[in-house]
This record gives structure tokens, C-alpha cells and sequence, in this order.
């Protein structure tokens, strides 16, 4: 265990999961939160509820394509769409930085209030703290959701079994890039915005077609290598990849290639993975590319028995190599 | 409207709540936020739930009597516990400081499981974020907490009516004055510990009893004067204080002469204030002192028809004064 923080425990990888088992499952653990899914799921007397939460932190504030207040609500309800339900209810926590410009702060509510509207989401609860200048960096917003599972299914990182199909909704990378670029670090111009979008939409048309389907995550931190890592060790099987069906526009293999990593490692914010019972595969990828935020959708992958607990690729050139969790945190703060 | 944020904005008094209805309820309004209660009520189709959130950016993270963790889990099941509901999950939003020692976050989140242990809760779901040295305070923790409502009262600060009764749980201003003196900023000593503290057991007791209680509210930053200041614009009554009830030790007296500070003002974090129809303010009394977390309550005021919207108090020398909201932020980050 590390003695102090570094950025890589907040890179979603290998360094965040360690700490959260080591540090917050060890000290809370208890069956809900146990299986360290992308939400909760409660029962309190009526339907079963989905309870989530996200903060975000990206850098800069404003970027093409979104805001962190867009990302706010788009994350949150994308965990709870994770599990199915239907998002309704959101708290809005902000901290906000002493000198921030207070137009910054209106833009920054109005754009969550658009994204809540565009979710069918309503934000009913919330708080402001502020603290001095230097002792944040402009404000971080945290989101927590409340959800409505009113299907019956279980879905779950550990319910994949071999033979089943993967597949993502979209092109993979988007978000992650388009951060990096938005910072002018690198001395690249692409015609790239970030994919923050809200999925519950696209996730009730997958599960009305395809009951079939195991297990849901969005690709956010870690990107699509890491949320498959979490599936196959959660699930004691191997995921084989195949490179050349992963949808990755080109800009984002090009800058990609310049920051020197691999875009199954960059952040998504609005694409994400689902896992699909065999018979279940076609019905599942017709429903997610005939609807709007799917039309690029795609089968990258399947599930095998062996080796367990790994994701390996089927690289362009015929070779095979394995596909680790993130390791460090080559793209900081990008939501 | 201000053109920049101050640190008056986070103080919780007449800056913070301008922003709140001017920037947030602006952007966001619908009729579960509107009321700018402690919490939102949700109907979910089982019974009702309470949902609410805060974020803690107190300095410094450990403090007589508790730190971070186990305010943010106390000032959360408190927020729920003033509707009346049965706190039960909680959300674990961290935002931490590159470099932060890791012994210490394991201490927060021990203390955090302890808390909610303590409070009856379970920490279901959460979420780590890390910026980079500089740009965090060592650690900033966000919960969000779901509670169910088994009781049909309808409590708000809008139903306040002349004649009522004001309460308060214990003496004031503990809290605030405790993390003033942790830093140290202050050359005095004085044997004074944080009133950190999970309410619901005790809210619970006083509902059971006296069920004219009309509003609940945890006098937290702004302390009691700000939150009564609530209770008499949302209900367009006086409230009148006698100085001379009003539970307030005398090192939390002694050191708030010193800062020049007014005790109504200075926050606690397991002190509440019950605004109660006069046949039950006996009851309600006798059950809050019989309780060992209410031994100091006491009757503080009383609710009148004029001047509407004030808050009164009859000062110990035979005079009255206006006690507004809290103006600017005398005792910047208490929680
Ligand atoms: N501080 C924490 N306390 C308790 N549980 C936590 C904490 N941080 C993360 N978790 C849990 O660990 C799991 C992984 O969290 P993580 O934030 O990586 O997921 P995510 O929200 O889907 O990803 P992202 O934050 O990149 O959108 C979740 O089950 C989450 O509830
Ligand atoms: N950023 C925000 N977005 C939406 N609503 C907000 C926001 N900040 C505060 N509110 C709402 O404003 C009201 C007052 O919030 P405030 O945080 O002052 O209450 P509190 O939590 O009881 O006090 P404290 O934070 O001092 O414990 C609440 O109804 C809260 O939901
Ligand atoms: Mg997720
Ligand atoms: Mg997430
Ligand atoms: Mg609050
Ligand atoms: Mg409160
Ligand atoms: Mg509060
Ligand atoms: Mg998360």
C-alpha cells in the first residue's frame, strides 16, 4: 500500500481499485456495497431503487462538446442507467473555489439543468461550500442519483459466462481525448467533442430486446480495458477482443498515438459495455444501432473460460497480447 | 448579484442562500427542490423517502471530538433525520489531495464506518477522485443519504404559527467554536469538544411524543439565529428568543466574546432547533430532556404574528433586537 495519495488512485485503474477495497470496502463493507458495482440497489417497500454517486473534478471546466455541470448529471445517471433503472432524482453538491467568476457558476447550473431536463432527471437537493482561493480549482461538483428498477432482470459484473458476446455502443475514446486537447498541452487540432450523453434511453431499448444481456458498465475512467478487466475478474473468465471491431474514430487514434496510450485505456462518458447472452447478441446490437446514440454500436469481443480473470486482444497483425487494468494515470482530471 | 464568489457564499447565511435561489433554484426549479427544506421528499411508489446532501471541506480533517468522516456521516443522517425519516444508505464522495498521507484517509474512513454504525446506516455506494497537490485541502468528502418515512407529519419551516414554541436540542455553538480553536488561530485553551452527533434517535423520541411539532431544523453553518431567520420568512411569523434561555457554555461564551462573534450565530452539527404547537411544547420538552442526547434542551422562544418575517431577542438587560441572518463568514469552513 502506497503511503501517500498519487494521481494514479484516482485514475479509475489498478491503483483506485486497491485503494477502494483496501481502504473504504475494508472499513464500510456490507452486501450492497460489496459487489462494488456501478450503483446500489435498495429495497425500501416499493419498486427496487439504484443509488449512486459521482464527483467531478475535469480540467478545464468548459470543454468542446460539455461542461463539468453536463458531465455531472450525465455521469450519475449513467450508473444508475447501468443497472436499468430509470433515473428520476439527483443532488447537486458544489464546491466552489473563492473567486470564481459567479457567470462561470450560472453557466455551469444552467447547463446541469438543460442535461437534467434531457435525462428526465430532477435536481431536489443540493449544498455549496466554499473554499479559499488556490484550495480548489474553480469548483468540483458531486452528483448523487436516485434511480427506479422496474424490470426484473439481474445484472451484474460477475454474470458473465462463456460464450456470451460483448459489444460497445459507440466509438470508444471521445470524451478522454477531447479533454487532453481542450488543455492545449498537446500542439494537435481535431474535429473532436466529448460523448457526454445521457444512456438510460439506450440502455431501456438494449433490455427490452435482449433480456439476455449479464451485465452493463460505462466506460468512464480506465476506459473500455479497464471496465472489462473489473467483468472478467469478477466473473472468473477470460474476454478475448478482437482490435480491428473496436470502433475508435481516427482523431482519437491519432492523438492517441501522440499521448502514447493505447484508446482502450481512454475515458468514455457516454458509450458503454454490455455483456449479452449469445442468443441475445444480434437482437441486442439491432437495438443499439437502430436508435440514435447506438448507430455506431458494435460486437468487439467474446467471453471464454480460459485463461480466467483475463482480457486479451486479437491485435490487427494476428498476435494476442494481454490487456491489463490501467496502471498510473497518463490522462489526470478528465471528469 | 456579486460578480465573483466569496468566501461569504459557503457561510450559510444571507450570501449563501441569495446564490442558492438566484444561481441553483433558479436553474433547477420544480416543486421537491422549491421549498429549500433540509431535504427533499421523494414518492417512489413504496413509502415516502427523504434524500439529501452535503459536502465537508472542514479544516482542520481532525478536531476534539471528531473530523471529517464523522461529520460527514453525522451532518447527512441529520439533514434526513430533521424530516422525520429513518436514515438508512449513504453515498461516500471523495475528493482527494495528491500527497495525502494514506493512514489518515483509512483513519476517515474508519471513523466514517464507525459513525454510520453508530447512526444506524450503511455506506452502499461512493466514489475517489484525486487533484494534484495544492488543488484540494487534503481531503473534501461529499454524502448523499437516503432515509424512509414512517410517519404521515408534514414538518416545514413554512408552518410555523403564532403561539408555537421554540426549542433547542442542547447548548450552542460547540462545534463551531471547537474548530476555530483546532487551528490554533486563537491563544486559548478552553475544554471544549465538537457536538458532532447523529439525531435521528432522538428525533424520533420527540416525534413520538409530541406530534405538533410544526419544523425541524440542525442549526448548522449559520447556527440558530440563521435557521430560525428561515423558519420566520417561511412562515411570515416573529420568532421572539429570550437571551437568557438560550443553552450556551461558558467557554463557547468566553471565546465567541473573543472572536466578536454572536453564539446564535456559530454552528453546530448534532444541535436542532423544533418549532412546536403549544399543547405539546411540554411534552415535546420533557421527551427531548429525557433523552441523553437532549439533557439541555430547553424552550428558547416563541412564534408571534408581528413584526412577520423577524427574528426578536430579549436581551438579558431588558431590551430588544433585531437577529438577522449571518452576514459575511466570520468562521470560514466549520464543516
Ligand atoms: N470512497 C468510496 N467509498 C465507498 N465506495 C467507493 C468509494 N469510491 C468508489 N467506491 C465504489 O467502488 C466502485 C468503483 O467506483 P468508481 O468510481 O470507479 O466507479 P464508476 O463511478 O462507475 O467510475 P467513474 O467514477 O470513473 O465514473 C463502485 O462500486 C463505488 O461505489
Ligand atoms: N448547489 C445547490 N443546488 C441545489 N440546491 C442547493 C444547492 N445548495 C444548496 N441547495 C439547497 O438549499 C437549501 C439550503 O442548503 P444548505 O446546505 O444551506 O442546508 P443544510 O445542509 O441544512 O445546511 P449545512 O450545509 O450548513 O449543513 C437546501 O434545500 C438545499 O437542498
Ligand atoms: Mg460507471
Ligand atoms: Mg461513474
Ligand atoms: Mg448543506
Ligand atoms: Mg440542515
Ligand atoms: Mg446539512
Ligand atoms: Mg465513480
Amino acid at each position: 500500500k502506497d503511503e501517500r495519495i498519487t494521481l494514479a488512485h484516482g485514475a479509475g485503474g489498478k491503483a483506485t481499485h486497491t485503494l477502494i477495497e483496501a481502504v473504504f470496502l475494508e472499513a464500510f463493507r456490507n452486501p450492497l456495497l460489496e459487489p462494488l458495482e456501478d450503483q446500489a440497489v435498495l429495497s425500501l417497500g416499493g419498486p427496487r431503487l439504484a443509488f449512486t454517486t459521482d464527483s467531478f473534478v475535469v480540467h478545464p471546466l468548459f470543454f468542446p462538446g460539455g461542461d463539468i455541470g453536463e458531465l455531472a448529471v450525465n455521469g450519475t445517471v449513467n450508473d444508475l442507467a447501468m443497472s436499468g433503472a430509470r433515473p428520476r432524482y439527483l443532488s447537486s453538491g458544489f464546491i466552489v473555489e473563492e473567486g470564481l467568476p459567479t457567470e462561470d457558476l450560472v453557466r455551469i447550473a444552467e447547463s446541469m439543468a438543460r442535461a437534467a431536463e434531457a435525462a428526465g432527471v430532477q435536481i431536489v437537493t443540493g449544498d455549496t461550500k466554499v473554499v479559499e482561493r488556490g484550495k480548489a480549482d474553480g469548483c468540483y461538483i458531486n452528483t448523487a442519483g436516485v434511480g427506479v428498477i422496474s424490470h426484473d432482470l439481474t445484472l451484474g459484473a460477475s454474470r458473465a459466462r462463456p460464450g456470451d458476446v460483448v459489444l460497445v455502443s459507440g466509438p470508444i475514446g471521445d470524451h478522454g481525448i477531447t479533454i487532453m486537447l481542450a488543455r492545449g498541452e498537446l500542439d494537435i487540432e481535431a474535429d473532436l467533442t466529448s460523448d457526454t450523453a445521457p444512456l438510460a434511453d439506450l440502455v431501456d431499448r438494449l433490455l427490452a430486446a435482449a433480456p439476455g444481456v449479464r451485465c452493463l458498465r460505462d466506460a468512464t475512467r480506465g476506459g473500455v480495458a479497464t471496465v472489462l478487466n473489473e467483468v472478467a475478474r469478477a466473473s472468473d473468465v477470460a474476454v478475448v477482443l478482437d482490435e480491428r471491431a473496436v470502433p475508435v474514430r481516427t482523431e482519437v487514434r491519432g492523438a492517441s498515438e501522440i499521448l502514447g496510450i493505447d484508446p482502450l485505456y481512454v475515458a468514455c462518458e457516454g458509450r458503454f459495455i454490455a455483456v449479452v447472452a449469445p442468443e441475445d447478441a444480434d437482437a441486442a446490437l439491432d437495438a443499439l444501432r437502430t436508435h440514435p446514440q447506438g448507430t455506431e454500436a458494435a460486437v468487439i469481443g467474446q467471453v471464454k473460460a480460459d485463461p480466467p480473470s483475463l482480457v486479451l486482444l486479437k491485435t490487427e497483425f494476428g498476435g494476442t497480447r494481454i490487456v491489463d487494468v490501467l496502471v498510473g494515470d497518463p490522462l489526470p482530471r478528465i471528469c
